[in-house]
């Protein structure tokens, strides 16, 4: 017969938007604390349009850290997701349920286990920002679950480690992730521009022009970058600290024209760092190069 | 009835091949005498295969200039036109023609209108240098008809009035077009790297993706790169000089590999350019990418 106190199992959800880049960010300068070459800048989507949902369950009945991606398990074995999960249990805190009879100490959390079911609401590894949207959820649900008492900077600087972009997924509006100076990352966060309400009329319209996953992975892509191109240094040390001032000025004062005309010029020059990668990677087909220039002509 | 001396025609004709870039020429420092930001370097085709024939012609009875091209006629008013004929005007030398009891003097060039009759073997404007082809050899016809006494390097700083890359067309074998310093152009000509023959068993091969005329051409795209992408004077300051050394060196040591690498990622380059031009040119469609993705294999 089963122990009665291996019956209990705390759930915490929450969903997370995902969010789109307007300054890309492309390149990291170290592959394990993912530490980017530049700043970047973007718009958090709407929950209600784009969105991963996260459940993440503790139980003394569960022998594994487990996980569940639309309905199917995937591996957490990956040093992204461990490094999520080292770093909220090192930071968990005592947890009580005093209806359940639930009491959790801190130093419980190094033997329990979670398990984690995600559901993305739109296309997963299709230039979408899943990922984004995924790990963001997976730290900020983990948090609650713990009992974590950091702010959401702190927690952006977890999110990060599973996906550079997942960051800025952990505030509304715009936000941007400063690329931080220490060797440590402590200082990679995502920070709010603006109030989360502030341009709130801008609509942003999604064409899915290939719902297909991506063949080559963003992470390796992105290496390959920085290992081959010879203008995505350039671009990182002289072109987009300019764009992100200027940037942050148009959103400050709801420029639309010059919104509009940054965020077109820098995902045209993040396609032309790719293109000019060896071996090259096109992002882009023909229908995306006829909207671009139906964008443009405006 | 018609005056005997009037009756006479001299004709020249002659075939320039066109010449593909292998490190590209793209952006001007100076519109009126097209000259270049960057060196570039190109293989001049086979006149079997890709090239131009053009006839000149010039007679008493010719009213004005006038030019044909592939049948139709089109106009010589523009500046292109006007440089090049006035600089071979200005270096004409006297021509007999006992024979046909014909004399020229150098002074009479001044007042004596040509005709010219140009045809392509190839697809016009559509991205394999016609242009090229057809100032290279208009230059040079005319340099026979009026009996002008200059080498091919100074022939090809009066083609490079025409169109940038007709220099290079002057010569066979792997030619390099040196961007040159002088604000009148005088020493931005082409040089030949190597004898016309050294490595001849390479084979070229043209696959045409698309023979429709560009919708914009080379030159106002030109314009906007160097106006708006924030990568094109990087590429020509301080990478375009280093592929120029590695190329010359793949060149004389008949490196296959260097050579198609230098190639392959120098030809991205400019369409990464292209891209990060505001609006963005896409030159390649979905074919191309096919086409790229299977040579960047080997």
């Amino acid at each position: 017969m089963a122990d009665e106190s291996q019956k209990w199992v705390l759930m915490v959800t929450a969903q997370t938007p995902t969010n789109i880049a307007v300054i890309k960010y492309w390149g990291k300068r170290d592959e394990n604390l993912i530490l980017a070459i530049n700043d970047s800048i973007s718009v958090t989507l709407d929950p209600a349009h784009l969105c991963t949902t996260t459940t993440v369950a503790v139980s003394p009945a569960f022998n594994q850290d487990r996980m569940w991606l639309n309905g199917k398990e995937i591996s957490l074995s990956g040093g992204r997701y461990q490094n999520c999960l080292r770093e909220i249990r090192a930071r968990a805190n005592d947890v009580e349920d005093e209806k359940k009879g639930i009491k959790i100490t801190k130093k419980d959390w190094e033997n329990l286990h979670v398990h984690v079911a995600s559901y993305n609401n739109f296309p997963t590894a299709a230039g979408l920002a899943s990922s984004a949207a995924g790990f963001a959820c997976l730290v900020y649900s983990l948090a609650k679950l713990m009992n974590v008492q950091e702010d959401n900077g702190r927690l952006s600087a977890i999110a990060r480690q599973g996906s550079g972009s997942a960051c800025r997924s952990l505030y509304g509006g715009f936000v941007k992730w400063v690329m931080g100076k220490e060797e440590n990352g402590s200082d990679s966060i995502a920070v709010p521009l603006v109030d989360e309400k502030h341009w709130d009329e801008l609509v942003i319209i999604i064409a899915v022009v290939c719902s297909r996953q991506k063949e080559t992975s963003s992470t390796s892509v992105m290496r390959e970058t920085v290992e081959t191109s010879a203008l995505i240094e350039h671009r990182a040390k002289e072109v987009v600290p300019k764009r992100i001032i200027q940037m942050e000025e148009a959103i400050q004062k709801c420029d639309f024209a010059t919104f509009t005309h940054l965020t077109c010029a820098d995902s045209n020059q993040f396609h032309a760092a790719c293109l000019d990668t060896s071996p090259p990677i096109f992002y882009m087909n023909d229908t995306s190069h006829r909207q671009v220039l139906l964008t443009s002509s405006y």
